[in-house]
């Protein structure tokens, strides 16, 4: 049987139009979770879904599902998604554009009065970011059963806000329970968030696992004191420590080449005054690699490289391993129904391994799971500038439509 | 004529008492300038010294003058001081010093019917610290003709309270002028803030001159992307750039030892989030050396060191000179009478440069200024665990009073 084309237009303004919500002055987004912003988004999406014919239900943790039924109303759910909220100087396509591409193939379907055996649904999972509350993929994790439902909604933000307030006063603290329910598969289209697919002139990336994951909070200490009198020799000034510790991270993701990753990107110094030799510094680190072993190998070094620029500089260190996900492979018939997905459609496509923390990482642990690539501008994302052509949404949105009709069956 | 000795305990348990306001838990003071809790500091100081018989006067920019009177009247006053705000992680000493170490003369003058030709006053300054309104000393600046008053009444904190509404707020917006009257001459006690001293075994600094200073504000600008899928060498990452130059700023202060001094003390990421690869970075420099040449050769020293920095890294840069002391001599006889002081006391004593920025710096500028340092365990100042022993302290406090008389005159 063919297969109907998604309306690539219709994509597009609907991403558009999803992007007014925290939308910034410099094009980007700023929706942190369960803010105004995340209400209004979420209220949308939930419309649209209604629109088209679609059962909405919101779970405890927020996460929203849209179902369209299938012939055998018995049969496990395939489903697609991902996430509306952002960072706080975010794009209009990390997240949105796997919602809007799940429900963009439901209207398809619609559009072309496509029957499937199995439900078809579209999620939005709660809190993928991670910025205003720690950890990120918390909707997903906990339908994953990684993180417990009671202390995931116990979590608060800086203000002391706890997650599971702030969906009660937005309206998203559903009734129904979180997980426990089998997906035939569960698809995520994403942006790559890196510059490879773009490199390779490919517009769709067949996800074959996702790197590993290795979160840091660092603490060093060293003695406050005025920035004149005292002699350089004399000092034990925390943030000289940190720069050279931030040096050596970046070597460690250099070292293990090309698929390392090394990151800080929190740094708060104390007491932060022009005057003042800095007392102490904490910062985050991030390491990733496709290989667990590696990803040992890195983490061993940044301990290593951290503990002896402390000691040279007279600094107490106190290195806390927050998060960790091992590297993970996507189920194989997923990868193989994203991968024949695009070799039917003619699209230029290559195996990639996701370096980010996705939702369909989560997922993978408890249903079969699997993602579509596809390009962004210079790889950039978590940014205002953060670009995809609507062309090669446009293809990712097709790939899965054909990935989910393979699975859910006609 | 003999001199009388001050009284240490009574001078020991007045720092004591004053340092209550804004007591941290682990024994400093936060005590920001126009606070609640600078406000009670002024209230105590003004009614002390209202009880040493002396005439309490608040100018424009809220110094605090009291002034005992002279035989003659109509002689310029020789006046001591400092200042009773602190950092946010400050000690019981800095500034505080100064002010009660002139307030101990006065008593002392008081208990032995000492009077003295010239009047004499003691002064608490204006918002030194800089902490909360920028720029420092702007007191004593405003007094020197160095800054505006209208501009300076004007400087917001960071939310957006100005000095001059926190002035009246606090019920320290006075009616006399400020500055534009002589003085015989200007003591300022106060802590070394450095090591040198404590060291040389010495009990108290002769200061020749202030250190000159030069800060800055470094903005470097790369490209926020997420920390997982930009591979290393695609990244332009403003932190790693800024971690070199943190490198290089402490570096340029080693190469000028032993005067050289070099220090970041501000820093703040963007977006400061744990996956995204920071954006843009803003930081503080601040270089001093007691020679105007070295300072320049500094200078040019930073700029180039982060110029090659970011280029190295594909980041924009901007430095921009936001204050600028140069190196100062203290007047001659001024260091002349607190060298003779500490002579004929029989403490052991050295010449010394501040490598601080002190009222008397400015104060230097329109009448003759000299300062007498004492000892700070560990070099240690701008922290709450500061430290001076009260015997240096009170020793410190006889020099003072034998400066003051000799030029004062009985």
């Amino acid at each position: 049987m063919s297969v109907p084309a998604i309306n690539g237009e219709r994509l597009w303004s609907t991403l558009m139009e999803m992007a007014h919500f925290g939308a910034t002055p410099k094009g980007g987004v700023c929706r942190l979770a369960l803010t105004d912003e995340d209400k209004a988004a979420r209220d949308l999406f939930s419309r649209w879904c209604a629109e088209a014919g679609c059962d909405v239900t919101v779970d405890k943790m927020g996460n929203i599902f849209a179902r369209r039924p299938g012939r055998d109303e018995a049969a496990a759910p395939v489903v697609m998604g991902s996430h509306l909220d952002s960072q706080p100087t975010g794009g209009k396509f990390d997240g949105a554009y796997g919602v809007l591409a799940g429900l963009e193939v439901i209207r398809t379907l619609n559009d072309h009065a496509v029957a499937t055996k199995a439900p078809i649904e579209v999620v939005s999972w709660t809190n993928e970011e991670g910025s205003r509350f720690q950890p990120p993929m918390v909707g997903s994790g906990v339908f994953a059963d990684t993180f417990d439902l009671e202390e995931s909604l116990a979590v608060k933000d800086l203000e002391g806000k706890t997650l599971g307030d702030e969906l009660t006063r937005i309206g998203y603290a559903g009734s129904a329970e979180v997980g426990g329910r089998p997906f035939a598969a569960y698809f995520e289209p994403h942006i790559e968030q890196g510059p490879i697919l773009e490199a390779e002139g490919k517009v769709i990336g067949v996800v074959t696992a996702a790197q590993g994951q290795r979160w840091y909070e660092v603490t060093v200490t060293g003695q406050e004191a005025h920035a004149g009198p005292p002699p350089m020799d004399a000092r034990r000034d925390a943030l000289v420590g940190v720069a050279r510790m931030i040096g050596e991270v970046r070597r460690i993701g250099v070292d293990h080449a090309p698929d390392g990753r090394s990151t800080v990107g929190f740094v708060t110094v104390h007491p932060n005054s022009r005057n003042v030799v800095p007392g102490s510094v904490f910062f985050s680190v991030d390491l990733r690699h496709p290989d667990d072993g590696t990803l040992s190998t890195m983490d061993e070094a940044l301990r290593e490289a951290c503990v002896a620029a402390a000691r040279d500089e007279g600094l107490e260190i106190d290195i806390e391993e927050t998060v960790y996900f091992p590297a993970h492979p996507f189920d194989a018939d997923c990868v193989r129904a994203v991968r024949e997905g695009a070799e039917r459609l003619g699209h230029a496509h290559q195996d990639i391994v996701s370096g980010a923390g996705h939702d369909a990482v989560y997922l993978s642990r408890v249903v079969p799971a699997g993602m579509i690539f596809v390009p962004c501008k210079d790889g950039i994302s978590h940014a205002e500038i953060e670009y995809a052509k609507p062309e090669d949404l446009t293809a990712g949105c097709d790939v899965l439509l054909h990935a989910v009709l393979e699975r859910a069956g006609r």
